[in-house]
């Protein structure tokens, strides 16, 4: 019997992780300060490489930042209903200056910065959502900055090896979507080595998501089904304006190569 | 009183994340069927880039591997006593192969794959590691396998496109350590721009962790403190050599561009 409630207890803990979905619709409700604090709390005690924590968080909750931001990712429902916005940013610059200060002598190259603060900066990040969803708040990480990364580093006083990678928006909801389909298990479980699904494995699993995101009606009027989707979301076109994008800022922060 | 219960409820679901520590020595309880399929569900629950999923996961439970892999991270008592492995990769393989057969136009840089995959698979660990404490189970993220990505990636089998970021070990812990230190929250969390702390506050930062870190014995007899641990940690000699090979590995890999 103890067991027995054993088992439902570890369930239940699990509920935050397995009944997450992500909100673009936030009530009024704002998040206080006693919750921002946990949520500060749960982001830093994700793993962090030999404790140095290559990430930082800033809040924005100057009207005046938040309309020049949303000014330049254009409309957004998330970002203009959502009471809490923090960018969660990597960061390479604060473990250096604490490097220089300390005396160590070491080197960080552009690769080694973006993969540590990379992995550092999105697994707090994730801690944060899944604490948020803990508390009955609800989130959904945006990355339409990614249009303007330079303008929103120089509005928020960002040095080189800071960079603006994820904006989480986190409110109470003002909806409640569907859980989402994800792809089958084993297409993405491997054992011993990694094979490639078939061709027929892989439409067979797209279909069964397409007919989800039908019945629940997921799309807009003008979007026919999932390929169509995603077309939309990765054109070419953008998509190379983004690498190009991407590449420039990059380069600039400190976290690819010079020359490329 | 309602409110109380519902307050301590909302707090004990925090428990899997404020209370976790690393965990480097594991008990030989293995990791059962029911629990894999759950962690795999927990991981596959953590947003995604419009629903792509570009991670992949590698269980690695042949003994042969196994010891393949040991050989050439070298000693390591994580992955000698951890019941379950698990490769965390970055895969934009399977998502372009999905594009491809159902006929999307798209394009996708090297640092976009990087960015969006790096993203998708840290979000989906730190998913793994939260679920796996609510499970009563351990976890650490290690990446000695950075020293060999080359042959690892040959011996998993990976193509193009595929990268194995984390090596996630699971299992019953064996030890209890205290949790570890972190950054005070006001260097880490920022309102509406970034400052960097100044020197006193960094330093004063510092010396309170590595205090903490002292007085439970985090370091072994040769390191007398936290500078001189992450100094060894972060040599400048085997900081060249990460850089070097991560750069190879990335261009190899389709997630950096070729002429750096």
């Amino acid at each position: 019997m103890a067991n027995l409630t054993n088992q439902k207890d570890k369930l239940s803990l699990l509920r935050p992780i397995l009944e997450r979905r992500s909100i673009r619709n936030f009530s009024k409700k704002t998040v206080s300060k006693k919750e921002i604090e946990i949520i500060l709390e749960a982001g830093q005690r994700a793993p962090t490489s030999c404790g140095i924590q290559f990430y930082s968080y800033i809040q924005v909750n100057s009207q005046r930042k938040r309309k020049m931001i949303l000014d330049l990712v254009k409309e957004n429902k998330a970002l203009e209903t959502a009471p809490l916005w923090v960018f969660i940013c990597c960061d390479a610059a604060r473990p250096l200056k604490m490097f220089e200060h300390l005396q160590i002598d070491s080197y960080l190259g552009e690769s080694t910065k973006l993969l540590h603060s990379l992995i550092d900066a999105s697994l707090s990040a994730q801690n944060i959502v899944i604490a948020a969803e803990s508390l009955g708040l609800s989130s959904v990480f945006t990355i339409y900055h990614w249009r303007a990364l330079e303008q929103i580093s120089k509005l928020l006083d960002l040095p080189m090896n800071v960079l603006p990678l994820l904006l989480l928006c986190i409110g109470y909801p003002k909806e409640k979507p569907p859980l989402r389909p994800r792809r089958s298990g084993r297409i993405i479980w491997h054992k011993n080595k990694y094979i490639m699904p078939k061709k027929e494995t892989i439409l067979r699993d797209y279909n069964r998501a397409n007919i989800e995101l039908k019945r629940t009606k997921y799309f807009s009027e003008n979007v026919d089904g999932l390929a169509h989707h995603w077309e939309k979301k990765f054109t070419r076109n953008e998509m190379v304006l983004r690498e190009k994008n991407l590449r420039s800022v990059l380069q600039k922060h400190g976290f690819l190569p010079k020359n490329v």
